[in-house]
């Protein structure tokens, strides 16, 4: 099974030692984004996977490509340009201090200057089953809405299965208003199979009514021909923090049960999700089997640092099976 | 707004990764102190602060000043004499592992050795709003005693708002019988404006009878023309550390909704509560809006590491309006 | 009280900061083993230990001597052969993700090639009150097999007080059928009187019948003339995990109260406790007392970094007597 | 004495250990630029010191604000706007193997993006005695360009020693074509005083004939009434490195002795030679004393970590009167 | 260009900051070996690399493959098998203090059992250019030498280029007597086309007479049907240490100059020469040329961390071009 | 043989990464001192040896002991009493950048208060064939110089071989004049055997006139009743440091060759240097080699970390028989 990923790749630098910025010169840099988290975790469960983005022609970009494939990501679509590669700041949180998300110019960014029509997505989707295209291409340039919609059009008239996600943020957005980043995500929704999003994003940004779940699900899956919608959200019950997601599919709105989250790091808990769903709808699980895969395989991954999740499928059972009770493997 | 403090600065030493001194050769560096991590808080809350100290007149001084004013502490009123300055290791805790602090000599720092007549005090105070003393100086050695007497005596009466800390701690205090220590906090009171302490330093150490608080505080407040007595302490409830405050003013107490602690590194919880107290008074909140922000900062602060809280009063009232539930801010 | 044991020395590399190995680089290293983590408790309770061992002839060997020094466990008895040590990667749990650990060749180390005819156990013997086998001998090489039963059999014969831990774990003895490994122990058992394990090593491994547990242990205890049976275990008690012994003598079992974990590093809990049982029989403190004591030491210990435990007997009777509240000693 | 300089704060990332970017995620964190190294130089020698720049409203302009505080520069003339701040990646060199960097978008800082009417120029130059302005504000923006030059117009105006320093980087300037670059040093020279660069900046850039550089020097100075021109360069003797430098004044060119350079770390040698000769000048030292201590902060600064030197007066004298042949200081 | 080498895979631990074993618990872990370091040199220039070797089936071995696919070396042909993988401890050296490595077991790493049977070599070989080959398995087990025998004769028959570098150590063979070991060697040189090593491996291993170097190599390169014959060394001139190499085809000796070092970390010298060696014959470049290539990859690999060089062609152009003068690349 | 030293005990903290304490918040935490330098060099050169001293009664105080046994000296004569222990930071130096120490309260330590009657000297003597003193008990505190004096002159009448240490240093003497000091060691040379020291130390201490060096220690060796008396010193050639040394004995003195300084960390060379030296008497070898041996340790040692020597006589066979110039044992 073959998965192509086009979005952006980020630097990612953590303050060490649960330091905040004004307090410690040290930090550990890390290879991220959508995109590659979700290969990652791919990867980890035993498919091809690639990347089809931009990196600075420099010493940096080369880093980034070495994180790429030690992440088990091919380096085989990467192109090579420009100078800049976007990035963020991140001061690890502790109990009620929340984590911190720094970003640094993102709209400069090799991949954010590319145009796309230098992109050759006929070859890049040659022997691809599944495209995954990250939301945030939407909000970033005018040449990555461009390239996101184009390579959606044609994923889709080649009969790739194209997963989205919404990764709609609003402050990312603050100079694009809701009318126009709403008819960007209509243009691409028409192309997309499988979809991570929330009930927020359809009533929010597209503008449905705020009814009940399974008949606003309904309707928008039935608008735009999207085969399954999934997404996760974190509750909290007696102070406790919970993790637990939804799946759709046709006409009927799967839930999982809550898991206990023990955060160690909290970015990239969607993608982990996105990435244990994909895994479940490849191997044909039933759908309460791919949610509680899907939430198991998140949960770990905020359990560990950084935003990449590396845990096997035997790694996900293990957990599963143990209701997270088992502390020691030898 | 000008606040200046007057005490000891100390280096303090943290094993690294949770371990314990003799499981690792590993230290961070920082500079603290009961002045400095109240002035750093303040300033970070958007006051102009100076401590009035002495540092080492060498390379360790002249980081200390260095750190001091990374922090956002003035070093203008910073003398640099002798040789040494007051340390102390910190071992962190876990769970039910408590953090250990181990002190290094503190009376021969330059600090303690410093005479009270070699300050110019008269000119440290021009300008300044509120003073701040630390009731440690009345323990370590008969130049700090009489240095900090004559500092709050000159700031009563050029009619600065005296701040001063209780800070009384027995383990310092061996070789003071309770007689004598009793004598020097009577000294010091009458100056004082704003007093930040507990129960126990009225009926331990002063001899105030166990009486209600209510009562008692008015009566002591009386005594000694206290404009303000706060206070913060820690609570147990089903196995669950809490954080809570009072804070008296005329006649009345008033007290604090207790707030779950996650503690990262414990220690500088009391001087970041006093800090913010002094923030709602300087601000003129409300004495409950001025507790909970003074205990909101304190339990960001035992939540990040090291004493000197860095905090925004965005920060804090960010933790407050979302009840302490978001744990990634982008 | 001088206290020897017999046992393999191990390297431990931990992975830092809470990462995963194909995350990071970066290793701390240490020197544990059973025999090692029970002595340098012992040690730090004010005992005479020493360890007889194998360790190679090489810088390694040299270094893993320096730490069990550092331990405070004498290096008189180590032995310097070969060029080998087992070793094993450590990659610390957070939450449900649990603690793994990754066994390096540990049968082709200098101690496992060790004959037993090499070793001068009458030496070794001389001055010593107890003599601590750990049963992993018992799974290794037929030659650390040999040697775990001839200083059993001379230190019984010396009338030493001969501990012995079971440690028997499948993942380590695949290739040894049940038969097997059932004579070994049973071999072993007659020279010991004071032994580790838990219920499910007598019918288990020994094919004791399931009753009881008191009655079990009486027949267990009477059939190899066993003087102490202790162990201990986790438990599970709404959602939070507890840690708990017990202790058999005679004909009755002790048990004691549950304790909270809040787990930093969670190996070489049973030989905290383990530690702690032989401090509470040599200080000859009521059953119920020693259990206390062991139970506390274990869980300081898994609330500290690396295996071996280095706490005081004044930092586990401090933990008790706060009943694990407090949170800072200054 | 009060120096204030104009130019680009930016984050350095240092590659820990000697190791290149792809052999490693661990980075050390620095906040530099060439006025923050000259003023963090200057601050060191005992001069008050401030920098007129832009840091972005977020936790990395809070953090960078802090690190120049720490260096003694004066956070008074920071503004905060915007969310971006250039950087670049450091990695160390050793021997035949080059130290090498790598920037990152330095073109859509808060600070390139800063209009020249937003500063105000008036307020800032209140007190001062000596401005700074780097050439590399020529080359960036049109927003820095027009702000230095309206700066140092206006300090030439109030009377201020205008410094300026060519920083001439042909990988800076591939779209800007040599004439235009050559008008735009054209119009800032005649506002300027004390001049730093190279012959080749006045013969590659400015255009004059590459004659003997006396006469050279004396018709550039002359052409644009420059008070003083100096510069350094590193030269080869036997396979050894060696530092030196020039100042010229009316008619007449001062040359240092050459000094061996012990690299640690190269970047900043400019600025630490800049801040050693405006020293000598601010000093009234002789020429020849001048240019000495200026190559020895130099030499001194290439021996340390990061590009801001820390030097006292006492340690330059200290390695010049030594003449580099004490390696220990207690 | 499609290259494979065949060889162990080995786990580096080197202690950080130039500490020895003894005086530090901090590691630096690295994925090494002489095929490992050949091939990520040669994938740093541009050619298409991949591995055959046998990996543990454990966390372990997916680290190790996590960071071959970093270092541009192709996964495809690892297999996974058993529990063990070598390694050996690295203290650094500094001045004449030598680097100090000290090798864990090599002999019951999963690919030293590993037999040669179970390797598809038919398959390992399809579309490869290059095969290389390395000593060190002849001196490990009998699989080893089994299987490089049976890839070197199969790679011979299919016409690919072997090429087989003697890696002779006695420190590895004292237990394989000079007749067995020589033998050994005379049997796999059939089928080698490129050969690394040094005069001293012909006359001492191979007993070839002491005699003129040109004489020497004709004759032995005649005996074998080596095409090509390289080798490096280092010489001392006046107290300073050089790096040189020499290349002998068809009749002739081509020497390099000798070019100085300056070592951060020796290990892997040889595999920087081979592969700019191997480099140079890809891109038919003169043999003066192909030498002067090779040493420069090998100064620039002993000045950088780790085994394996990740230096593109421009890298040592640059240096060559330089002549190593240039101390900064921006 | 049984090698005793009294002296004190300090912890350094040295800033990693070559970074000046102004630059880093990271250190690394050593315990060290004349005689722990020594002892631990004599121990790794395989001698017997324990440490007389005085650690607080505290959490660092066991950090140190623990250090000290690790350094393989015996803990058997370590006294705990008081809080404090002497300190000093290191910043390492690089070429012409020298170390830096900045010395931490050395007055108040344990050592320094403790009386010279609550030693026990009979008992420390019993099996003991070698004393060593540091003469930096003649500088800190009447108490250590009375139980320096006191050691020395019951070692002599019990006829121990007594080692003594000048280690004069101006700046810890600032407060004693000339005559006092001079009287000091005057007191104690009469029971010293062998010697260390300089020339320097018996013409500018002691008042010799500066004559022709082998009739000065003649002189002085004859009036004291002096064995052997030794030194060494740094010089430079060409721009190049060298270490040597002498050995005076009878009527001649003992010149070693130079060697070659490569400076990782300057501290303790002349711990080494009589470590070797008394290595070379205890082995009753030339005094030629014994000064060659000598100077080897102190160049291998200058040339690694932190104070204390760690290396083997094979480790400096080695060093002397390859003439430094091999880089790389395996």
């Amino acid at each position: 099974m073959n998965i192509l990923a086009f979005g952006e790749v980020l630097i990612r630098f953590t303050v060490t030692d649960k330091m905040m910025l004004e307090q410690s010169d040290n930090l550990n840099m890390t290879t991220v984004g959508t995109g590659v988290n979700l290969l990652s975790s791919l990867a980890h469960f035993g498919y091809n996977t690639s990347i089809l983005t931009v990196l600075p022609d420099n010493p940096l970009g080369k880093k980034a490509a070495a994180d790429l494939r030690k992440l088990g990501i091919s380096d085989r679509r990467l192109l090579y340009r420009g100078k800049n590669i976007g990035s963020f700041f991140v001061e690890l949180g502790q109990g009620a201090r929340p984590e911190r998300v720094t970003y640094q110019d993102r709209l400069s960014s090799a991949f954010s200057l590319m145009n796309a029509d230098d992109y050759d997505f006929e070859k890049a989707l040659v022997g691809i089953d599944i495209v995954h295209i990250c939301g945030i291409s939407l909000s970033l340039t005018r040449q990555t809405r461009r390239a996101a919609m184009k390579l959606a059009e044609l994923a889709h008239e080649r009969n790739k299965v194209v997963c989205f996600d919404f990764n709609y943020r609003f402050s990312l957005n603050e100079q694009n208003n809701h009318e126009v980043m709403k008819k960007r995500y209509q243009s691409i929704l028409p192309y997309v199979d499988i979809l991570f999003g929330s009930k927020r994003d359809i009533t929010g940004l597209l503008d449905y009514p705020n009814i009940d779940e399974t008949k606003l699900y309904e309707q928008f899956c039935h608008d735009y021909q999207i085969n399954i919608f999934a997404g996760s959200k974190r509750t909290f019950i007696d102070g406790k923090k919970f993790f637990e997601g939804f799946l759709f599919h046709h006409d009927k709105v799967y839930n999982s049960a809550p898991r206990e989250l023990n955060i160690l790091d909290r970015i990239g808990s969607g993608d982990a999700f996105a990435s244990g769903v994909i895994t479940g709808l490849l191997e044909k699980w039933d759908f309460n089997d791919t949610l509680e895969f899907a939430i198991a395989n998140s949960v770990l991954a905020q359990a560990s640092m950084n935003d990449s999740p590396i845990f096997s499928k035997e790694d996900v059972f293990h957990y599963i099976d143990s209701e997270g009770k088992n502390d020691l493997i030898r």
